[in-house]
């Protein structure tokens, strides 16, 4: 009887093994043996998954983008608005255990993007939902009367979407220095500064 | 008579040769003997010069924050003041050639800091130049009467910093999609938000 092996899956601990070596030791010691090891598969049989590092590592971070999809796809509007619109940029930002992991990993593979163009795709259709995100967020400002008038849209989700960006980069250089109620109560005030003053 | 060799106009040539090596090939490419062949040395004269590529990767790291500290430290406030703020701050974004390829290495080094120490501690050098530079820009437009009444400077000078590098990332990753007129625009208008209302 031939020996059955679910192809996916398998592919699919393989990229979270190596996933937990990138996170323990970096990208650059994350070698083919030490990421076989991890997944307690030989060298060869890895390259059985993957044929190259790249194809490897384009999987893992399709991983995120399916993690990242699937939480903006369970996203619900609760109200009031601008609570929802925190918590749905929150998504982007390393604020727990599972996106710090994700965004460490995604970090070090973002170097790499200016070189292989597979990893640029995938690293931009991350980047894409957050300006998605962003423009989505100005949309419903408008839409809700609570935005100022004369607000610039385009330019003004151009800014969340790089704010957003800045704060995940510092949060992960400088997690002592930013912590996670000043990165919730900056996005808190930035959403309230595109609104109507309330006083 | 012994050879004499200027060591630190050497390192500085291995650096220069490492850099332009980075820049083309990319950090993961960029093997000692790659560099060696570009900076006309053998493999064993570069091991004089760097024990480490951790070392050498120090030493370029260390060129960069030498180029911004000089510019900074040559900046000039000629007035008007926002005009002023804004050519500081373009100074920590890929703007034009010479920073777009300082950042695009400083941008390959940033993943690995994650992993070493000594890098780490050279690339928060620069990130806390731009937020010196930020708390500078409030700091100044407080004094100079320009500001808003009730801005909360720290919180400000936080996001000022964030949206600077938000997107310098963004400009890196997307420059198409981005232009510089644009980043100028923004960082313009956002200086303007935080000023008292000129109708």
């Amino acid at each position: 009887m031939p020996k059955i092996v679910d192809h996916d899956k398998q592919k699919r601990l393989v990229a979270e093994a190596a996933l937990n070596v990138i996170r323990e030791s970096g990208l650059e010691r994350a070698t083919v043996r030490r990421i076989a090891e991890e997944a307690g598969l030989s060298v060869g049989s890895m390259r059985h998954y993957f044929a190259s590092q790249e194809e490897l590592f384009a999987f893992c971070m399709n991983l995120f983008v399916e993690r990242v999809e699937k939480r903006l796809a369970e996203f619900e509007l609760h109200g009031p608005l601008l609570h929802d619109l925190k918590r749905m940029l929150l998504q982007f930002l390393p604020v727990d255990e599972e996106r710090t992991l994700e965004m460490e990993v995604w970090f070090s593979f973002s170097a790499k993007t200016l070189v292989y163009p597979e990893l640029k795709r995938l690293s931009l259709s991350v980047q894409d939902g957050l300006l998605t995100a962003s423009r989505f967020a100005l949309h419903e400002l408008v839409a809700s009367g609570m935005a100022r008038s004369g607000l610039d849209v385009e330019l003004e989700a151009e800014k969340l979407y790089a704010l957003v960006d800045g704060l995940a980069v510092h949060r992960l250089m400088q997690p002592e220095r930013l912590d996670v109620d000043r990165i919730e109560s900056i996005i808190e005030q930035h959403l309230r500064s595109l609104c109507v003053s309330a006083d």
